[in-house]
């Protein structure tokens, strides 16, 4: 029997308790399948298992996890931590500058030190792998990393974070706001106690930049994503979209432009009934278009389960010895990612408007979209059915009326000089709120 | 820099052309991506190539794929040919049999021969790939075969044939007959002449097969597989289901029971609103329902261009040295595979009669299934609501009713009887439609 592959993992939360069960669990599976035991032989951990039912009595622990990173014992380097600096990086770095592989899961780590860990990693000719970073347990590294080398990709584009499509999904559904389905979310654990780096998008972004640079070549760059949260969605917006036939998702898309490869972290319209637009919940997805297919990936994006799944399936890699460039091609080959400047970005736009209810405002609101060359494919205005304050005018400045505009594809540029027209116009009662339209 | 892989490709159809296209067109990418070019250096083929674009005039010809196979020129082979015999077969043992990487479409070969060709790979430490072989252009036999192994699948199920779900689609959006969605699938190249293999169900349960195999570590075996064709689906049958919120999909379903491994194919109801029941026209969908997560796979099952993308990407294995066992694990600890007892299996029942129109028919049938104790979701009995014949009387055995029934879980033994008994009763009037609901 070929000697086992002896594993020392650092951070015992829910992933690294689910991994540490997983390997123990499995054990003869994965021997079968790899030729060779994986076994869990020490860990680094400042608190103790996340899951207290886990025996780690025959497993030596290591003072700090830049100790376990370089420690003789070990032949592969477990990093689930998380965070973009030290002791995570630090440790990755030790590992890697010894010439020892590393799985992890920490896509912050990755979208801020990417490139320089993958030089790292060839430089020593070592294996660094993250399928838990992105997408939980859908084995979308993978699939870009060792397949579609023959393709040429044109986008690819995901719903990358639960905490935010449960949210939207619930507000959909439920016709709830914002405020109680982001209280919700924090009460089952989907969400932090500080929401900011989920629903401000800056996750999607992380993964989105990893997802970029594996599928165009470019280096791994989070300062390179145009991001935009979920806050500003209101179920007005979602009623909205709604009944003209879309949904509203967080979505991290990467696309090829004549300008270069634009990514950006939004929320979009998409169209109902497309496999995207009716992923609900905490699921993830990440769909590829290129020139030779169009696939999709759904699945769990995080959870101790799946995500251990994803770092366990990184682990048999290693020890079945398959190798692979850190992000698809050697370091040196990838070129750089610069911000698009979204005022170029081209497409449909869903606008709501709230304008003073008098009359000739939908002739202005449409004459400033073609004094712009924007061409409307749809154009909403209601009266109000209700009125919140009883006995008011309804058609008053105090109580504007909605008009929801849907355009076909045309520049953000033309988008938002046209608005600014008609705000100089004197016709809105409020900023007006933009949501751009993604095909899918 | 490396030597160039040699390939060496033998069949030229759509596939083939494709192969070869791809890699001349994407030789500078590839080379990156594994460190060696990726070079067509001989082919066999008896016909000219599909493609008449394809440049093959620096490419060597040999006389027959068996001699190719083990020309001493080249470092893998490639066949696209088809079929379970030879040449394909005796090409496929001969470059195995030197110890010669093969990769192959050929899912016939592979249900057909798939472990004996497992262990003459193994014997000979030579690669044997086939991403190609199952759902075209989906990665779903690396995700099974590197991927997952921590993971315990329960069942792994899936839209596997284009033409029937082309064939459905069209009969359910288009209230089209069998017959002429049929006539239109092989006008547009969808189906063959005698469309037998694809409708009868045959080419699921060859690539089901494949499936099971990697995701329970039995031997592939195709005998194994129960196996129901889509030739009795009528659009009664597609608009009942529509109705009470389901569609009729063609799966094939493997899944873990008591009693083994239940390979199965044949129509079923799936919810509509569901990832695979809301999959359309020739797109495959794989889902792999496992204890750490559910994972859906959606792509193009055909084409040469996703066919070809997936044969590339197992070239690019090879060429990047990453080996992996051929059904995931060594051919000697592969299980036998037992065709299982349908009678045995479990599952809610779609059940469409036509009765004679007399007072107590619906009585009689609710009763003769409670006999069984099978509990009915719904009970759906209609007057006609046109007369076929002009003035026939409504209520005669000429002129029956169709009455639809849903039942809960119950097993497929007892809805048997429960049929048997309600013919023995005299009324119905044609041979009942059954059809298993599956979950998804």
């Amino acid at each position: 029997m070929v000697e086992p592959l002896r594993v020392g993992l650092a951070g015992l939360g829910t992933v690294g308790s689910a991994v540490a069960a997983m390997l123990a669990r499995s054990r003869p599976a994965l021997a079968q399948r790899t030729g060779r035991p994986i076994d869990l032989v020490a860990y680094a951990s400042k608190d103790p298992p996340r899951d207290p039912a886990l025996d780690l009595s025959k497993v030596r622990q290591v003072a700090s996890p830049k100790a376990l990173a370089v420690d003789p014992g070990i032949d592969v380097f477990v990093e689930l931590m998380g965070g973009a600096g030290d002791p995570a990086k630090g440790s990755v770095e030790a590992a890697l500058g010894i010439g020892r592989p590393v799985v992890t899961a920490n896509k912050a780590l990755l979208a801020h030190h990417g490139v320089a860990l993958a030089h790292l990693a060839e430089h020593n000719k070592a294996e660094l792998r993250f399928e838990a970073a992105v997408a939980g347990g859908i084995p979308v590294i993978k699939a870009l990393r060792e397949g579609l080398g023959g393709s040429h990709i044109a986008r690819i584009y995901g719903i990358l974070n639960g905490t935010c499509n449960y949210i939207l999904t619930r507000m959909q559904k439920e016709h709830l706001s914002f405020a109680d389905c982001l209280k919700d979310a924090q009460r089952l654990g989907y969400a932090e106690a500080d929401p900011t780096f989920d629903i401000g998008g800056f996750d999607t972004a992380h993964k989105l930049a990893i997802l970029t640079s594996l599928a165009f070549g470019t280096e791994v760059d989070a300062e390179a994503v145009h991001v935009e949260g979920i806050e500003a969605i209101s179920l007005a917006d979602l009623e909205a979209a709604e009944e003209l036939g879309y949904r509203i998702k967080l979505l991290g898309v990467a696309q090829r432009t004549d300008a270069g490869i634009e990514q950006r972290v939004h929320p979009t319209l998409v169209k109902q009934g497309s496999v995207i637009g009716e992923v609900d919940g905490v699921t993830n997805a990440v769909a590829i278009d290129a020139d030779t297919m169009e696939l999709t990936l759904l699945g769990p994006g995080a959870g101790g389960n799946a995500t251990s799944a994803s770092v366990v399936a990184d682990l048999v890699d290693i020890a079945a010895g398959r190798h692979a460039p850190t992000f698809g091609r050697p370091a040196v080959a990838l070129t750089k990612a610069v911000l698009a400047p979204m005022q170029r970005h081209e497409g449909g736009y869903y606008i709501r408007l709230a304008v003073v209810d008098r009359p000739g405002t939908a002739a202005t609101i449409a004459r400033r979209m073609a004094d712009q060359t924007i061409s409307l494919e749809s154009i909403v205005q209601r009266r109000r059915d209700r009125r919140p304050h009883g006995g008011d005018d309804p058609r008053s400045v105090n109580n504007p009326a909605p008009v929801v505009l849907v355009t076909y594809a045309t520049s953000e540029d033309a988008v938002r000089r046209a608005l600014a027209d008609i705000e100089h116009d004197g016709v809105l009662a409020e900023k007006p709120q933009v949501i751009r339209i993604e095909k899918s």
